[in-house]
This record gives structure tokens, C-alpha cells and sequence, in this order.
């Protein structure tokens, strides 16, 4: 008998038909002899139309009574869940944040969870009850209600399986796991049967998209085993943890962004500091900077391009015009045609010679690089966005084996 | 500076225009100098849509999930009212039912409140905030969510009043106040400024549903003081409080009631205990029996005719065929011609010939009466349906003067 943790996000309880499918996956779960605890989502436009209706009333409404909005969200999809499983014949209880023991701090909007008390959650399961738990949200040091913000049902459900030790955690999505490449773009794409935590990490921030970051690093923190599958098929997803076998994949997944602006600052003066004047502002303005480069220009000056996300872009111009740098700069910006792709793979910290195989497959493939960066298990190039996808499917052939033969 | 109550109910507060005019009356009560303490409802329809979610899933859900869902609605509007507070520039505070303090039994789905630990709501009263509380809910001894059910925020304002000595519980609604009748419908109704709890009583017991019967009782109890009036107009509602200044009208307010089914038993034997056999019975179906009227039939039996409300008149039937009584029995009933029409006045306790004077409006106006029920304070007939506007408007010209002439 195993403690396995269930979590459903909001498409997956978007209407009775699926609550009822949820139901019957987590009552299997039960019947087999585990204790099951299920996180779920709101259901699927709930926070949106709740979001709509703040908006009618106020432009600006404070957080902490958005949050107290929001939070219903979550309290009737665990509640329509627990009938659905009651209605299987199964005992069930549904706990909300409050009751499940989610101590947070008191950033409304994007608390982060301090404790959970699981003494409740226990005691339900001692009763032999499915527990159903509101994702997403909390309580602070003053009981008022608090929400965890984008992905916050992940880490609700990481934290309640780091907490209580569970067996693993269930990730439920709408893909079928953690694929090397996006599977409706390249017909080559495989999915994964592990991935590293940090893999995974690298993943998610390139875009991926199937799990929360926070929620991953939380899982590598507390070393709770991570399963990424779907709700709608019954195949075994990706499990996600410390090491994994090392299979014959050195690149384990490739992924592009689009949602990336390239920045140039043209003839900086050579003198010290710059960089951390304008990179210093930059992160005072909660701006994350990606690849940075540097290069010697003409005239004891020199040119700095870097990465932001395409949204930031706007926001960054304003911050470099606010600098007040030495005239005779100039800024020059590309939030439209550029797209960043990028190889992950545990494997490349061992073995060198991947960013070159990766560099000819791009040659080859006829495809200009104007940026490189480079981590222990990435390796990210810059290039034209009409590019990307043609970019993908070269470096995923030169890595990846073509299983579908 | 005083300490106010005020409650709005679900109509007042249905959509973003209406819950802006609600911040407005809150707030102009606040600029005034007095505390307040606001309870409101779930939005309009809320309620009925998440019965309606719950349908969808199951046909017979738990009382618990129920509670845990429908909870949901006044979380909703408290924090849309506390939002459109803050538009307006005033301190404000949602708390949830479990938040203000309200323990329950734990009866889920028509909870009664055992106790408020008002410690919260003082806090944030001494924080100078406007503090908005969700209505309709608590928590039991195991902290899980309940709800008091049917005009359950009523309860819930008049126990905060009642918890923390409040000046005044203003109950808002779509009508200007308590009337002597019907004011659609008899032209001379008249708002009274005041009226007496046991008159209220009396009064929303025979379906003037102004204000829910168990708040009522709890107001009496505590001895707060209770405004009805409305939340669309300016105009001063009625008071109701435990002794008024003696006015000129005997008659406080005359009501029918079309919800009535009149049952009879004819030929039952003479014998004892049969009506305990009959009544006792239906008491124990939690059947609510009105007037009863007993008398003596032919060769030894008698015939007992009662009135139940129309809603209950199949399962009263099934109860009476189910209790075998003696053969020769023969049951009649009439659950679609019949209307109760009563006069309700504290001063009839000491003033006799009301009844006679009432009887003698209805003998002039041509209407026939079949059942004759009185107490100390009301006096209640069963007529034709067809006559019951016509009643009410005989009774209300017999003893109210005529203040709009």
C-alpha cells in the first residue's frame, strides 16, 4: 500500500462529465488499497469569469480581496469532485486550503507556503476517506485567505507529497508526459520514461510548459518523486527524479521560445561599471535577462545584445532610455523575428562535443546562429524565428534515436 | 456613533450595479461616524447555479460537500462588495463565516449558530475598516463548513447584532417595509413605522416573507432592534422591536395565504385517542399542521378537518392512508380552492370584538367562511380562494384608517 498524491488541473474538472472521468481515476487509485489525497484545480473558466466580475466593479481591487474571490474558484470544483466520488460508492472528504493545513506567508497573489499541518489530512486518511484538497490556496498568520498564484495547484500537491512523504505525486495534464521535442511539431518526438529534476527545470523555463517550475524545484528539494500524465488516456507518463538510468539519449528534449526580444546596446564606452548599471537596473525592475554578450567595437567602445522575453521588451526600452547613458549610444531591438531554441540534457555535463554537434546540425540545416548560451545541461542558440522549427527538427534528429521506425 | 448591522440579501446585491449601490449605502452609514458591520447573501442566482452544478453530478450529494460547495456563493460577494467599498475609498475587511466567528451545530445544510467569537470583527472594527461578512455560513466543532439554510443571512445578522450589542440590525430588501397588506394589491395598505416582534411573527408565519421567522424569534430573544426597508429607496423602513407606542390601528396587518390544502376525516369513531393517533403521526413526518376543527358527525363519529400547507398535501394523504385507520372512513381534501386570511395585531390581546367585527366585514362583502382559527394576536379564516383578495381588502377597510386620502 502506497500514499500517492493526485493532482487535477482545471481542464481536467472543466465540466461534470470530466469531473466525473477524474472520479473514476482517483477511486481506481483507492480501490488497488492506496491512501489517495487529490489536489484539484479550479474548474476550467471559473478564476476567469471570477477575474471578470472583480473587473466590472474595480480596475484595481486589493489583493487580499482578490484572493478571497478567487479562492471559491477551488471550493466548488473539490466539492463537485467529492460528490462524483461519492457517487462511485467511495468515502470521500474535501478539505480547502484552510482546512488541509496550508500555512502560507502573506504576499497575496503569490503566497509561498510556509508549513503545511497535515494533521487533518491524516486523520482523514486514517478514516480510510479520499481526501480532496483545494489547490492554489492558504491561509496566512492572520487566517486570512491567500492563493499561490500561476501553477499554484502544482506546488500545492508537491508540497503536500514532500510533507506527508508520499509515495509519488501524480501530476495529471492534458499531454500523455514530458515529450523530447513538441510532438505535433516534430513527428519524431519520443516521450520520455524519466528526466531529471533539473532536466525537467530546464524544460519548464524553455517552455515546455507542462509543469510548474516552482513545483519542480520544490520536488527536487524534498526528493518527492513526480509522475506527468494525462487524464484523458490511460498510458504511464514521465516520471520525473534525482538520477535516472542513463538511457542512450545524451540530448533529452528540445524546445524552442518565440516570446523572445534581442536588445542591443551599440558603442558603450570601455570604461568599468556599465554593465552592472544597466544589468543592476534591470533586475531592480524585476526584468530577467537571458543570454548576454559582449563584444569589442570600434573606437575603445563596445556592444551589449541580450535576451528578455518579447512582453518585457517595452518595459526594458523605458529602463535603458531612464539610464541616462552617454550619448552617441545607440539602442537597437528585435522583439518580432528572433527565437531561441535550445538541447537539454542531463548527459552533456560528462560530454563534450554536443554544443559542436548541435552547431553543424544547424549548419547544415542552413540556419544562422546569432547568440549562443551555454549551462551545464543546455545549450540555447538565438536565431531567426522563420528558423525555429526547421531548427528543432534538425537538432532533434542529430540527438535524438527515431524510435517510430 | 453607533454600531450598525446592516444585511442585503441576494437580489440586492446581483450584479456589479447593484452591489456599487449597496457600497453606497454602506458607506454613507459609515461616514456618518457609526461602525458597521455588513452581511450579505450570495449574488442572485449564484446559489441556484451551484445546486445546479451539483445536480449535473450527483442526484443525492452528501450535506457536507453541499455546505462545502454552496459556501462558495457568499465568498464571492463579500469580496465584489468589499472591492466596490475600496472603489469608493472606504477601509474595508471581507471575513468568511468561519473568519467572523460563527460556530455551528452540525446540521449540515440548516446548521443553528451556537456561538460568535466576535474577536475578529472587533479587531477590524477597531482598525476603523467597514467589515463585509458572509452570511449563511459557519463552521462546526470539526471545522468543517455549514450553512444555516433557508434565510439563513438574516440569522447571521441578527446573531452578529445580537453577539456585539449592536445599536440597530437593518435588514434591506426589495420592499419599503412591513405594510398593514399586500400593497399591490389592497390600495389602501399602509407601511407601518413599527411594529411589535410577536406581530412580525405572526405575520411572516402567514407569508408576508419580509423577514425570516427564525431571525425574528432570535431579534426577540436578544432583544435587537430590527429595521426592514429597502435598499432601492431612501425612505425610513419599519422598526421592529419588542413593544410599540400604542397607534390608532387594532389591526396591524391583514395577509392570505394561497398555499393551503384543507383536509377531512368524516366518519371517524367516536373513540379516544384517535387524534393523538392522527396528529402525532403526521408530527412525526414533520408535518406542520394549521388550524384543526373537530365535529360531531352522524350515528357516533365525528369528522376532524385540518389544513396543512398545499406542498404537503400527497404526503399527508399517504400518511393518513398508511395509518389503516377503521373501514367506513372516507377522507376528503382540497389542496387548489382554499386561502387562509388573517388579522394580525398585538392590541386584539386586549381589546375583545375584533373577531366580531371581522366577521361582520366578511358577511358584508358576501364571503363565506369555513374555518375559524384564532390566538391571542391573530385571527385567521379559511375561505374560498376566488374571495381572498376580496377578504383582505374587506378586513384591511374594516380597521385601517385610510391614511391616503
Amino acid at each position: 500500500m502506497a500514499l500517492i498524491v493526485q493532482k487535477f488541473g482545471g481542464s481536467s474538472v472543466a465540466n461534470a462529465e470530466r469531473v466525473m472521468n477524474v472520479a473514476r481515476i482517483v477511486t481506481e487509485t483507492y480501490a488497488k488499497g492506496n491512501d489517495v489525497v487529490v489536489v484539484v484545480s479550479a474548474q476550467g473558466d471559473t478564476t476567469d469569469d471570477l477575474i471578470a466580475k472583480a473587473a466590472e466593479i474595480s480596475a484595481k481591487p486589493s489583493k487580499r480581496e482578490m484572493d478571497q474571490l478567487l479562492a471559491a474558484g477551488e471550493q466548488i470544483s473539490i466539492a463537485l469532485l467529492s460528490m462524483a466520488i461519492e457517487k462511485l460508492g467511495f468515502p470521500v472528504c474535501s478539505l480547502l486550503g484552510w482546512q488541509a493545513g496550508f500555512s502560507t506567508n502573506s504576499v497575496y497573489g503569490s503566497a509561498r507556503i510556509k508549513k503545511i499541518n497535515t494533521e487533518r489530512i491524516k486523520v482523514e486518511l486514517s478514516r480510510k476517506n479520499i481526501v480532496v484538497v483545494a489547490g492554489f490556496q492558504g491561509i496566512n498568520r492572520y487566517d486570512d485567505i491567500t492563493t499561490l498564484g500561476r501553477g499554484g495547484s502544482d506546488t500545492s500537491a508537491v508540497a503536500i507529497a514532500a510533507a506527508m512523504h508520499a509515495d509519488r505525486c501524480q501530476i495529471f495534464t492534458d499531454v500523455e508526459g514530458v515529450y523530447t521535442a513538441d510532438p505535433r511539431k516534430v513527428k519524431n518526438a519520443v516521450k520520455l520514461s524519466e528526466i531529471t529534476y533539473d532536466e525537467m527545470l530546464e524544460l519548464a523555463t524553455l517552455g515546455a510548459q507542462v509543469l510548474n517550475n516552482r513545483s519542480v524545484e520544490m520536488a527536487k528539494k524534498y526528493d518527492v518523486v513526480l509522475e506527468v500524465l494525462s487524464s484523458m488516456t490511460n498510458a504511464p507518463g514521465t516520471i520525473v527524479k534525482e538520477s535516472v538510468k542513463m538511457e542512450k539519449m545524451l540530448v533529452r528534449g528540445v524546445t524552442k521560445d518565440v516570446n523572445v526580444a534581442r536588445i542591443s546596446i551599440i558603442g558603450v564606452p570601455n570604461v568599468p561599471g556599465i554593465a552592472y548599471k544597466i544589468f543592476g537596473k534591470l533586475a531592480a525592475e524585476n526584468i530577467n535577462v537571458d543570454i548576454i554578450l559582449q563584444s569589442v567595437g570600434r573606437n575603445d567602445t563596445k556592444d551589449i545584445t541580450f535576451t528578455v522575453s518579447a512582453d518585457n521588451c517595452e518595459k526594458t526600452l523605458e529602463v535603458l532610455r531612464g539610464l541616462e547613458l552617454t550619448a552617441g549610444l545607440k539602442i537597437e531591438y528585435d522583439d518580432q523575428n528572433v527565437a531561441k531554441v535550445s538541447a537539454v540534457g542531463a548527459g552533456m555535463e560528462t560530454h563534450p562535443g554536443v554544443a559542436a554537434s548541435m552547431f553543424k546540425a544547424l549548419f547544415e540545416a542552413d540556419i544562422n546562429i546569432q547568440m549562443i548560451s551555454t549551462s551545464e545541461i543546455k545549450i540555447s542558440v538565438l536565431i531567426d524565428k522563420a528558423d525555429a522549427d526547421k531548427a528543432v527538427a534538425a537538432i532533434h534528429d542529430a540527438f535524438i534515436p527515431d524510435s517510430k521506425d
